[in-house]
């Protein structure tokens, strides 16, 4: 790999891949035989027709792994062609030199494997083996995936915990590394944390001298979140410039599934083109609203049901194991959740498959839209319900709970008044997510999976083992030479296989989970001032832990463009509207006595900070995007500079003069120059005479009239002009100056 | 002209512009002669050495005209020019052909025109004349104008009046004559008209059915706002890119009077820019602020008192002469308005002055910007103080206003009950506004503009005359020819000095008019349904009357380019917003009696009003632009089709090899055909030999143990996962098969 050059030399044997670029995993346990010979040599087939070379080994049970490599020249083909590719449709503005057999070297190991992926996947018409993993006929694949790099991502990481802040240069060696896409989540959380450093260090002075559900810093926190969705936008469209991928999702192929109306030659290009219409699409995407609102329903059922109950053990029951029944709700809603959210994730798949998108960028994006409804509705729900439904309205509801009637009458009664809500229910349970809540998380994402991972690992290993064992005497030797790991290939095999067992990363989730964290700060960071310190340091952990799990836990994501964090643009501005209108109203309530406050007075709150909001989000917009605009204009002077270098070579060919032109940038040839003393006097009296003009100019076609209007008169025009002035200034006779002149 | 290419030949003798492309005026009424004398010699020197034609010949009192002219190869080497410098700054995809020295036709009246512009107006440095009129050395240049076309105006008129909407090729017809800023202005009116046909339908449903502040109504004037202003940005990119002008503020040249913080060398381009930085520029922005409360406290007073008089007088005063004095309080508000408006004016004009645009486009946008924000106060501020402040506080108010007291005591505690106030005073203003206000508006801005400069032109000519007689006597036969003019002349000379003593167009005014108007409908249409019917009615007239006064009441404006309606479209979101709220309100209030309105209910009605218009335009935005994305779609692909056609030819060139390539899209040319019957069985079993593989593929570096990897095994590869599928079956013994096959 040419990244970081002088590295590849330095490789150990443990981590040398060998020259594997890819790797297919064919899983036969579910297939007949003589099925799964055919489907394997036809894979096989395919793949060798697309100019990729392979090898096979075993993997875990009844499964094969076949390793794959592009031959060099080829590989680097496709890399100059899909440059090329890029230049068609404008995503780069110069054209890479060189004709179609022309061969080059990527630049970064993304854009290698980038090629390797499109050779395996891409269709045949477009030069691919048209292996897509997990569908249709190739059901069986059930991984494909490129090998890490471990040696360049330990040092990443170690480098890493040596400083606190990511560089952009870091940045670019996650994209060298892992493609665009995955660069734009660490850019983004490099972003968001460290603007997080503002309300942090505010956040503890609020919290030394302010208190909660302060006015001040709930403003602070308002105009920082829009502030920094609004500065996001506009780095996001730097390094989409700076990567040279702005506008890349037009280039994509279609996907597999894409089903369309009719194919169209376009009137321009002459390319066909499959069409689905637009307003089809619009139609099917309406059905998000359904969707949602069941969605809405079904969990929020659920989190209210859980809800009332945790209230009613809490509040109400009195009766034995009490300690105990307090977390049934919590884990029973625990245990529904996956359910629900498989169900609905369900759905929301099969709506997006409806909604038949012709790239894979759009399908995910539209996929990821859906989740991020789940996950809104999941995440901040129960905090609402806290904030907005139980503690203000608790003491009404509370005594409706009271199903089991322990009490009697007059007892409810002075539970009537007993229970009052305590409001600091809201905070405890702000400071629960802020830090229990966080590290729970971080343990369940990241830990959890490695420890699980490294238990199966070591299971799958013994089972292998134990099998080899009973299996070792049936088969040939020809057949056992396979069976049996050759011991330099060992230890790669061994973590080809475990990459192979490997999740897949989604770096959709984690951006999520980015953008779930901003929502609570925004929604709810005004109750506890040591939010955004909490997450700061949080997020520190994270941007590591993610790492760790990028490298160590899932396989190697395919190196995909993409110019955007995706449809988490859309929630971050939802959020910090609705941000600000929930900690606008949250101040209201919980700075005096929440039964005091009155539902006007709460409501123009409310009505005054929208539109605080919206005056600050166009203030902060066109603000930071005259501020930062450099990227951009520096973006149109290289689309300039190229094209103006272009005329140059194309001028000085194109006129099929290639000595130097003495003559260029005479503008007005057709003119004598007028400061040329030995023509003319050296006065501004220096048009030439109308004899010589007439000769020049053949292009004053036109009637009679025309031509006596520009030459009737016989005197130069100066002259002429100088001549009526005097005449029309009127009470100076002046014919004596006149005459001298003349 | 080439605009109608058979059109110039049928050209009568008084409408023939006698080849002229432009006229200068050069007043000197107030210059000494010697010094006007200077100054004209030194235009003419300055013309000339543009490479353009001048002819001089007398104005109406101490002023001159010059007729110029450039030379027909100049201007279409300037076009062309003009053309590649666009392609330069990627306003279009296609380089046109030819080199430095090349002639071509414009396409349209406005291109050349605009060339002739760019040749009186540009700097020295860039091939101009460096003439900005009213300007500095040039301050006695009053005016600076190309010669209307005037049998296309007229003929255009003509047809105009024979239909009732205007298609996009008469939009193509005033882009071709008046250049594109004042063709999206037609775009903009024709596109507003045709959507008013919808609510002027339902209105008038509406005034039969269901009556003013309808909530149905209400609903549907919000909902059309919001879809109208959406669709128009849809429109507005359409037809950008249809005129092909998207983007062409980049490629402005520097105003004359924009003063740079440093030069600074491109490190791209290498070309030399000059610096205003934009944080300085926002903070100059920021006087906005004050200037739009300033602007608020001047004209809102004079308006609140100019209001507080006339309730005054209707309602309170019941002295002598009572009639008459209701009068008074409009009389003096118009007749301070100029002044305060000029003043306000001045003010606006001197801060954008100091924000120090770069470009007479972003100079332009951003003196409309506070021409809007004064515009607004004085046209909806009396309508909004009669909604929301008159109407429902106005029986507090209005005692209060009785300084005079002419009462006693108990009379005006009576008084007190006794003034309610009508609420259909509100709708009646509403109705004055929408006939009688427009058809005042129309009279005051097209009719009485003509009657005056008819007169005008009139007494001129008598004075003229008058002067001519007195003169005659006094001077050489020489100035006397310059004098009179010929008779073959006279006619033509006639019409540029009325054009010449003719108003500027400036098109923003009459865009602003029309937002005024959307204004009106979009903030108090539902108090009476038949405004969009007005409206409409009005607009079929104001189109045409526009188009008059255009063509005949001022000069040609220079053909300027724009991609967009400028700063009016942040004025339509502004108040498709706004209306929302307001048509809210206005049906909440006054539905029932005015009296029993509360706040509360009020505030939560406006509020979910707001929500609703937030979810209205995303969805309205996202839906239009999915449904019309056909033009941007392709835009791409022309670009794409430019690029391609490029590389075909360049590979053909580049590769020195220019007779046919057979060899070109084989692109695995590393491999053997495997379906080639002769070489290997046909099967899928068509992977080549290890030794043939190797030869070809060189590029197979890397350790042994990488090259042992890739060639240890001794079978082929699909032979190999064969027996390993079969192996790994398991149970099944397969042995004898496995040594068939063998």
């Amino acid at each position: 790999m040419s990244w970081l050059a002088g590295y590849g030399k330095a490789q150990d044997e443990e981590s040398d891949n060998l020259g594997v670029d890819w790797v297919l995993q064919y899983d036969f346990s579910d297939t007949a035989q003589n099925q799964a010979i055919a489907e394997f040599r036809s894979l096989i087939h395919d793949l060798t027709e697309a100019g990729l070379r392979a090898q096979v080994r075993h993997g875990h049970g009844s499964s094969l792994l076949v390793c794959l490599r592009v031959p060099r020249d080829h590989l680097g083909n496709m890399i100059h062609q899909s440059r090329t590719k890029d230049w068609l449709f404008g995503i780069t503005h110069s054209l890479p030199e060189g004709d179609e057999n022309t061969v080059v070297h990527a630049e970064t190991a993304a854009e290698e494997i980038r090629s390797v992926y499109h050779a395996v996947t891409w269709k045949k018409e477009l030069g691919g083996a048209g292996i897509t993993a997990n569908h249709g006929r190739w059901k069986n694949v059930t991984a494909s995936f490129p090998l890490h790099d471990q040696d360049a991502c330990s040092q990443l990481l170690g480098q890493w915990n040596r400083k606190t802040v990511l560089t952009t240069e870091d940045l670019d060696t996650i994209r060298a590394l892992f493609g665009e896409k995955v660069a734009f989540y660490y850019a983004f959380i490099q972003c968001y944390s460290l603007f997080l450093i503002v309300p942090a260090v505010l956040g503890i002075f609020g919290w030394l001298y302010l208190g909660p559900y302060s006015i001040f810093y709930g403003i602070a926190i308002c105009a920082w979140c829009v502030v920094f969705v609004e500065y996001w936008k506009i780095r996001e469209h730097d390094l989409s410039l700076r990567w040279g991928v702005k506008g890349v999702g037009s280039l994509k192929v279609n996907r597999p599934q894409y089903q369309w109306e009719r194919e169209v030659k376009d009137p321009v290009t002459g390319e066909v083109m499959k069409v689905f219409p637009g307003w089809k699409q619009f139609l099917r995407q309406l059905l998000l609203v359904p969707f949602a609102s069941v969605a809405a329903v079904a969990l929020g059922s659920l989190i209210v049901g859980t809800f009332a109950f945790e209230v009613f053990i809490s509040e109400v029951y009195d009766g034995p194991m009490k300690e105990f029944l307090e977390f049934v709700p919590t884990i029973l809603f625990s245990l529904s959740l996956p359910g629900i959210n498989s169900f609905l994730t369900n759905i929301a798949t099969r709506l997006t498959k409806y909604e038949n998108y012709r790239t894979q960028d759009l399908y995910d994006l539209a996929q990821t839209q859906k989740t991020f409804v789940m996950n809104f509705i999941t995440s901040f729900l129960p905090t609402l319900l806290t904030a907005y439904i139980y503690v203000p309205f608790g003491k009404f509801i509370i005594p409706h709970l009271n199903i089991l009637r322990t009490y009697d009458h007059n007892a409810e009664v002075a539970s009537h008044q007993a229970i009052e809500v305590d409001p600091s229910r809201f905070q405890q349970e702000i400071i629960y997510l802020t830090v229990t809540g966080q590290v729970l998380g971080f343990a369940e994402e990241i830990v959890l999976p490695y420890v699980k991972n490294v238990l199966w690992q070591k299971w799958r290993n013994y089972r292998d083992h134990q099998v080899g064992l009973t299996r070792q005497r049936s088969f040939s030797t020809a057949t056992d030479l396979l069976l049996i790991d050759r011991s330099d290939e060992a230890k790669f095999l061994k973590r080809v296989r475990s990459e192979a067992d490997a999740d897949e990363y989604k770096v959709e989730d984690d951006i999520l989970e980015m953008c779930v964290q901003f929502g609570y700060l925004a929604l709810f960071g005004v109750a506890w001032p040591l939010v955004p310190l909490g997450f700061l340091l949080n997020n520190w952990l994270e941007l590591r832990g993610d790492f760790f799990k990028l490298t160590l836990e899932c396989q190697r994501p395919p190196p995909i463009r993409a110019d955007s964090i995706g449809p988490c643009l859309l929630g971050l501005d939802f959020l910090a509207w609705l941000g600000t209108l929930s900690t606008a109203a949250i101040v209201h309530m919980y700075r005096g006595p929440v039964a005091e406050v009155k539902l006007s007075s709460l409501l123009l709150t409310v009505f005054v900070a929208e539109q605080a909001y919206l005056a600050m989000r166009f203030v902060a917009a066109t603000a930071l995007q005259k501020i930062f605009s450099d990227h951009v204009r520096r973006e149109e002077a290289r689309r300039y500079a190229v094209r103006k270098s272009f005329l140059e070579a194309n001028n000085s060919v194109g006129n099929g003069s290639p000595g130097p032109r003495v003559r260029q940038r005479v503008r007005f040839h057709e003119k004598v120059n007028v400061y040329n003393p030995t023509e003319t006097p050296p006065s501004y009296d220096g048009s030439p005479t109308p004899s010589v003009e007439e000769s020049q100019d053949e292009a004053l076609r036109g009637s009679d009239r025309e031509s006596e209007f520009w030459h009737g008169l016989s005197c130069d025009t100066a002259d002429a002009g100088v001549k009526l002035i005097r005449a029309l200034s009127g009470s100076r006779p002046v014919d004596e100056k006149w005459t001298k002149e003349a």
